[in-house]
């Protein structure tokens, strides 16, 4: 169970992080789209293990191979499979957690919960899994550019290290510009060196990702238990290493304010605000302006130190991170949080359609 | 759309501010349940209006008729229906808003969306649908209670008046000894105190929740898009007003720790951790440890100070709160924030019956 | 579970056949529609029973008290709950059965189910439930009317007295003209003479419908697992005493046949093929001609004969119908198809909205 | 939209006729199953093209490769991904109806929905896809054998050639004995003797396949909109060419007889009937009893014969089959019939495990 998003558009997906492949099915795609490969690839590209000194060294090509719903470039309405294959897994590298419980991952839980579980590389529980998400991501994108919404993602802070301009004074064309995907050169230096001194330690740290949804018009949303801040939300938390979401925009607690403090004006008919405290969503419903959230990351649990646990019979034992893991995750989970927030809004988009008579 | 909770034990609702009933049915309760309708009744006199000097003035009995679905005192596998009567709606507070766009309401993005609104309250988009959640809610904790769980919620901020202590400190049978449902006297008075003055000055305040659910078995929640901390913060984040949520616990800033200080340390085969920064969840699945979250609250939008808006005609105008309003909702969000969770638990625990051959 | 009907235009319904009232949550109903209140009246009332002398007695003035999402005449895009009022429940009809199975009757099977039933009237069981229905079906139709789709459905055997005639030929306005609601009056009378007869055998008897469903544009319906014709068949198979389903129409055994003999030849650019043995779909999806399908009924179960079975603890017992019962169900489950038929097309018109880009 | 079927255990597929493969994703089957992979390969070759004299000469090996889902040998809970490579495709045998829509098939309705479609070998639309679906089948039937149950089916009628007898009266285990698989030997060999004139003269025959399951305890189905044969009739109608359904057994047309006649006595107390008119269901809740359907199929549309149509641009066009096609689909339908019963009762089996506290 578990293994589908959305309603409509909806991304059922499949695969271990050491099985020969890993894939998914996208169902509800609209007819008609002309795809354009080399974004879907692009972002896959950013999302890739190894592709630069501060990420895990694990090498994947990640190369998508389209298996259906697609004739002469265009999606034809029927379901989109698709694969990517795993090349670079050393799973060799994971036997001694067959019988073991590594301390803050899902070895414990999947095996309590399922009676097996296959260790190798984390199987289902492994952040590999993300890679379908940032396939199906990048169509959802191509369905949102034509109606004029534009995803921005970017690292906002890397443990202490943070940015501390708005998004609005940024220059969100230089995201890519660095390694950690921070728009401000200087803080980005900086992100850089403290995860580089992390990892020699043989640690790990946590971060923030902020994401911002330009463009979106007003309306698409439901009123009640699917309001879209709290699909939103949803899909940041099904990120691995995920574990906190706020939404709303403008440099103060908002929770900490008072209602003349963070209540936003409307200036103009098409709902433009003063402020944007609301981050775009009223009453779980896009009010025209622009999206904001934020997402908080724990630091990756696999940690090149020893540590106490327990194996399969209760015993108590040390274990110690081997493989290749990143220090941080936040530079490779921005493609994937521009995914999310485009599998959701998509849905709800297409929801949106059948709003009104 | 949107409009229904849950997969196997779902609540589905109806019903506006200014309605004459509000309601709703829950389907997949399972069959034999023995209800305890004081129980349910203690949870929605924690969430009435008018239930204290810091709340809403507003008289409602709210008194929940169930129509079906129960035989002889016991749960009958059918669907469960219920009404709430709304006694005490005042619509022509709300004739001013009619034709204007409240700040930080959903009466924009309402009337956008479906090009036609009940004003009346705020119609279908007021926190007055809480009530049916909590009805709900309340037969979820009795199924939870057979299997041994125990939800406990309380205010931990209002505006920047914060508990300081920890929750395995305190004592939480106190939750309930004082208006603002704090369960340590002292601060308690404090935030009763900022919620006063903060009425007298005609405006409201925000604030936080904390809940924990003890004695969750392992093994609930689905491993990839239904995590149960991605389904418990949607349930959250569904919640009228609610802006953030984070899970975890540990008296830190997660996503600011390194690896090596917020990994819990697994210390015997029931799985009991050291520490708990996971927050009783690891890789969406709970652990046998307590659940931990943290729900933001922003503050109530309507206050009763003259602001700035706009009308249907786009024309500005001048809009200042009328009605009876809360100051600060989290007092009365106690028994619904417990509710969202218990319901996201028993569709879980359901769903868990499936998970082994 | 399974109390809900539709994926975008969503009927959860609750009650019990002695319940207080029965009634149901119409969700995903575009906003802005001008409801026409006297045509769901009267739908209720082709329904109703009590109706003339060959229904059941029971007085039941089947009247719709709607509770929330229209406003000023129109919906809101909110859900539509709504309530009818049980009135004429002789439960103390039924005390005979609080033990006893009876004969192909759902007695037993929820007995086992759930562990508990509440037996009076046959409880959530009864045909009763099909109130909710139509009330929804005649929301569905009012938005279909808008798409220039128009249905149509009558009695087209009652045991074996059957129409000879093709419904091409019939004057469908004719259908109410009787108490059968067969177009045909000759055909009618020795219908009713046939029920008639039944009864007074203290007998029931089957039957079946027709239905047909005009001005289905082009293109409703899902590829494989919702084609248009099995989500029709679904709806049918759920209505109480439909034990068949076939579409298609030409007056042949279309499983006897030759592909040559019905194979449908398209004729012109609109899709229109000169015999209709498809009825109407084709591969799932509607072809532009008539929607034909056949429902096929069982006798009522009731009878007022005396017929062996056993008790909750398994004796033998004689049990013997009391209460007020149909002979035949089919004239009063003309408006059901009609409803079920309304709420499966107007779920697919709304998700072929989002076919193509 | 609709590539899933199910609620708990859920079949995801995609592919078309003519891609480079076809597959599917079983999501939410139960960890810890051992898997039978030769009974899934059973099942495959007796669906497989080419098996004999009397199917299409199409040869494909439909070899299923597992890529997900399953730990030395057993299922884990998470996700099944599957494949099966499409090896003899001719595409080129469809090239003259790329621009043609041939009578009776989906070219018409797909053009029109989706304003593109693959026409090769009728892409989605084409019983192709069907291959997935004997795998989650027959993954499904290891489930419910665990559970007590048998699923048999067989071909009961070709054109007007039909059984006589009933299935009590039958060796149920020479099914497979004949080339047709209906159990009687004398009848098949007139089936076999109409399917070969039928075939020779171009031409293409419908017929009747009849499904049992045996075994199935009281208790699976639910009470409304989810009833046990409403699902199992919706699974039906999903296979190409089924155009009718019907459940109960008895040699007499039961629509046509009275409740005297059809109702099932109760015998003792596990609900054994004497009668199984209801065919094992009653008020859509397994009663103990056999479930017994009949699913009725439209010859194939595809016939070597010259037919008149349209083409693309609305001019009149003829066209003749081309390609390798089945003359008579039952025989290969067998295994799909068991497939789609198979998946209908495991789902419900899993459902019915959240029925009772």
């Amino acid at each position: 169970m578990g293994n589908t998003f959305g309603k409509i558009f909806r991304l059922t997906t499949f695969g271990e992080s050491h099985g020969t492949v890993i894939g998914g099915i996208i169902d509800g795609c609209p007819a008609g789209l002309v795809l354009d490969f080399d974004l879907i690839q692009h972002q896959l590209d950013r999302r890739r293990p190894g592709q630069s000194k501060i990420t895990t060294q694990r090498k994947e090509s990640d190369k998508v191979e389209f298996l259906s719903g697609i004739f002469e470039g265009k999606t034809t309405g029927t379901p989109i499979g698709f694969i990517i294959k795993n090349e670079d897994a050393k799973s060799k590298d994971y036997s001694h957690v067959k019988d073991t419980f590594r301390p803050s991952h899902a070895d414990f839980t999947y095996q309590k919960k399922y009676g097996i579980r296959d260790y190798r590389g984390g199987g289902r529980s492994s952040a590999r899994e993300t890679v379908n998400w940032v396939v199906a991501g990048a169509v959802a994108q191509q369905i949102l550019s034509l109606q004029g919404v534009e995803i921005k993602s970017f690292v906002s802070a890397v443990g202490t290290v943070k940015l501390n301009n708005c998004y609005k004074d940024m220059d969100l064309t230089k995201i890519d510009n660095n390694l950690v995907r921070c728009p401000e050169e200087e803080v980005a230096d900086k992100m850089i060196s403290e995860i580089e001194s992390t990892r020699k330690n043989g640690d790990t740290i946590g971060g923030e990702i902020t994401v911002i949804a330009k463009g979106v018009p007003v309306g698409w949303g439901e009123a009640v238990f699917d309001k879209l801040h709290a699909d939103i939300g949803k899909s940041m938390l099904s990120i691995n290493a995920v574990h906190g979401f706020k939404f709303g925009f403008g440099g103060v607690d908002i929770s900490e304010s008072k209602g003349s403090e963070v209540n936003d004006i409307i200036v103009d008919e098409k709902g433009i605000t003063k402020t944007n405290f609301s981050g775009g969503i009223q009453g779980g419903i896009s009010n025209g302006n622009d999206i904001y959230a934020e997402v908080y990351f724990k630091p990756v649990a696999t940690i090149m130190q020893k540590q106490n646990s327990i194996d399969k019979e209760g015993n108590r034992v040390e274990v110690q991170g081997k493989g290749r893991h990143d220090a941080c995750v936040v530079p490779r989970a921005v493609p994937i949080v521009e995914s999310m927030m485009a599998l959701t809004l998509v849905d709800h988009y297409l929801i949106s359609k059948t709003n009104k008579i």
